[in-house]
C-alpha cells in the first residue's frame, strides 16, 4: 500500500535534487587562440535542428560574437552570432535571419535556435520564451563532414581566428537535436527539467576538447 | 496505513507555510557608526564558500556600498560590494572580481556569492538566476579569525567606519556555507525553500551583536 | 481509507481552478466626481495591516495620483498615493513614508501595503515582490469611524475631491487585514491563490456604492 508514495516521492526528488554535474566553459578575455571543440554522437546531416545551450558574457554595446560554429571544408553551415547592432542572428552558408530580441548578459541565459527545412521555419527561445518565427533556407540540408567549435568563427577549416570575433563569457549546457522541440519541451528545460537528452549533443556525456586558455569548470545544477 | 500519506502532507505545509520568523535588519540612514556584528558557527577557514542574503536598498547611482565585510587584524578577507559604478564585486585580501550584473533596488533581491577555491570559480546569483562566471584567486584560502560585519566597512580591525561606504537599507537571511551549493539549492532557496541550513551562518539562530542606530524587525516568512 | 488523498487533490483544484467571478472597478477618465465607497466588515481601529489591491492604469508620468483614501472628519487616516515623481507612498494621519519601487503601469500589478505599529514597520509589495522595510510612526493607532473610497482623495470628510488626483484605471480584489500578512502568503495570493480572506475587507464579498461614471465589471479569475 506505501508503494505509491514512496515512488512519488522518488520522482519529486529526482526533479528537484542537485545531483547532475555538468561542465562549464570559461573563456577569461579575448583571444585569436581559445577554443572548445565538439564531437557530435550522428552526423550534421540535418533537415532540421534544435539547439539550446546556457550562455552568460559581458558583451560591450558594438561587438560581434560568435556563438556557435560548425564548419566543413567549404562554408559556414551553422553559425550562431550576437550581431555588431545587438541582435542574434544564425547563418546556414550564406545569408542568415536576424532577430531584434533582448541582448544577452552577465546573467545566464537560457538560448535556443530552432530550424525546420520542410517550411524554413526559424526561431530563437530566451529563458523559455519564443521570438516570432522567421521563415528562412526552406528546402535546405546542412551537409555533414565539419567540425563544431565554440568560442572562436573558423574563417577556414579549424582555423585562422579572429580575436574581435571571439566569445569571452560562460557556455554549458549545450545540446543538440536533428528535430525541432515542442515549445513546452523548450521552457521545461529551461526551468532545469532535464528529461529530453540531447541526441546530436547530449552535454551530461559530451567529450571536449579545448585549446587555449579555456577554464572547465564543474557546475552542480 | 494513513501515516506516508500524512507525513506527505506535513512535509508539504512545512515547506510552504508562513511559520518561519526571522529577524530584519534595518539600516535607516548612512553613518558611520550603525552595524551588526554577527558570530560564525565555526572558523572561516575558507577553500570554498557560498554567501547568500535577501537585500533591499534605495541606493543612489553614484555610490560604493558595502554589503558583507570580514576583517582580520590585517587584512579585508571577503569583503562584498556595490560599486560606485553599479557593478557589483567581492574582494578577497587584495584585488577584487567585478560583475556587470543587474542593480539591486528598493524592491527584496535574494543576492548570492560562491567561490570555489580549486578552480577560482567565481559566480553571483540573483533571485536565483546565476551570473558568469569568472576565475579568482585560485589555491587561495580564506583566513580564520577575523570578525564579520555587516552595515559598515571596517578599514582596521572593527573599526574606523566611513559613512559614505555605509550600507542603507534592509538586510536578512544572511546564510554562509563552506562549499559551493548546487544551482538548483540556490534557485530554491529564492523561491523560500527554507531546508539548507547555512553550517557558517543560519539567520533562524543567529545571534546579532547590533550597534547605533540599527532597527531589527521581526519578519514572518 | 482513500478520502484523505481525495480531499487532498479536490482542496488543489478549487485553489487553482478560474470558477471564482469578481467585481472590478474601471476609471474611464479623470473626474472629480467618481469614487466608490467600501463599507468595512469591522472598524478600522487598527494597530497593523495588510492592505491589497490589484491595479493597471496608464499614468502620466508627472501625476500625483490616489490609490485609496480612509479620512475620519479630522484627517486623511490611510492614504495610499502614487506620488508626483513616481514613487510609492502611504501616510497615517500627518507625515509619509515613501519607496523608489517600480512603477505601476498598463499591466495589472498586484499591490500590497503592510505596516505594523509595535515596531514601525512598513512595506510594499509587487507582484510578491517585497519592498525594502522603513520605519514610520512606531506606536500608532488608526482610529476608527471614517469612510473608505476608491477613486478620489476626500480633502473633508468624504468630499472636495481634485480631479488631477483622480484615479483613472482599473482596481480590483481590494482586501484587507488588521494584522501583517506573511511574506509567502502575499507572494501566495499574487500566484491567484485565493485562501486568506481579508477581514476588514473581503473583495468576493464586498459591498460597493459607486458614484459617478465608474463602471463595475465581472471579471472571473
Amino acid at each position: 500500500m506505501r508503494l505509491p508514495v514512496i515512488l512519488f516521492l522518488t520522482a519529486i526528488s529526482t526533479v528537484l535534487a542537485g545531483s547532475v554535474t555538468i561542465q562549464t566553459l570559461v573563456f577569461p578575455s579575448e583571444t585569436a587562440t581559445s577554443y572548445v571543440e565538439i564531437v557530435p554522437m550522428k552526423l550534421l546531416n540535418l533537415k532540421a535542428f534544435t539547439l539550446c545551450m546556457r550562455v552568460a558574457t559581458e558583451i560591450s554595446i558594438e561587438r560581434k560574437t560568435i556563438l556557435f560554429a560548425y564548419r566543413t571544408g567549404d562554408f559556414d553551415e551553422l553559425n550562431v552570432w550576437r550581431e555588431l547592432d545587438g541582435r542574434y542572428s544564425f547563418a546556414l552558408s550564406g545569408g542568415s535571419v536576424v532577430f531584434s530580441v533582448p541582448d544577452l548578459g552577465a546573467m545566464q541565459t537560457h538560448f535556443c535556435v530552432t530550424w525546420d527545412s520542410s517550411s524554413g521555419a526559424s526561431a530563437l527561445f530566451m529563458d523559455g520564451r519564443k521570438s516570432l518565427t522567421k521563415l528562412y533556407k526552406k528546402g535546405h540540408t546542412i551537409p555533414p563532414g565539419g567540425k563544431v567549435i565554440i568560442g572562436q568563427d573558423p574563417d577556414s577549416y579549424l582555423g585562422e581566428f579572429d580575436a574581435k570575433q571571439s566569445f569571452v563569457g560562460e557556455i554549458n549546457d549545450v545540446n543538440m537535436w536533428d528535430s525541432v522541440l515542442s515549445d513546452s519541451t523548450i521552457k521545461d528545460m529551461f526551468s532545469g527539467k532535464r528529461v529530453p537528452r540531447g541526441n546530436i549533443f547530449d552535454w551530461e556525456t559530451i567529450q571536449l576538447t579545448t585549446n587555449g586558455a579555456v577554464e572547465v569548470v564543474n557546475t552542480e545544477l
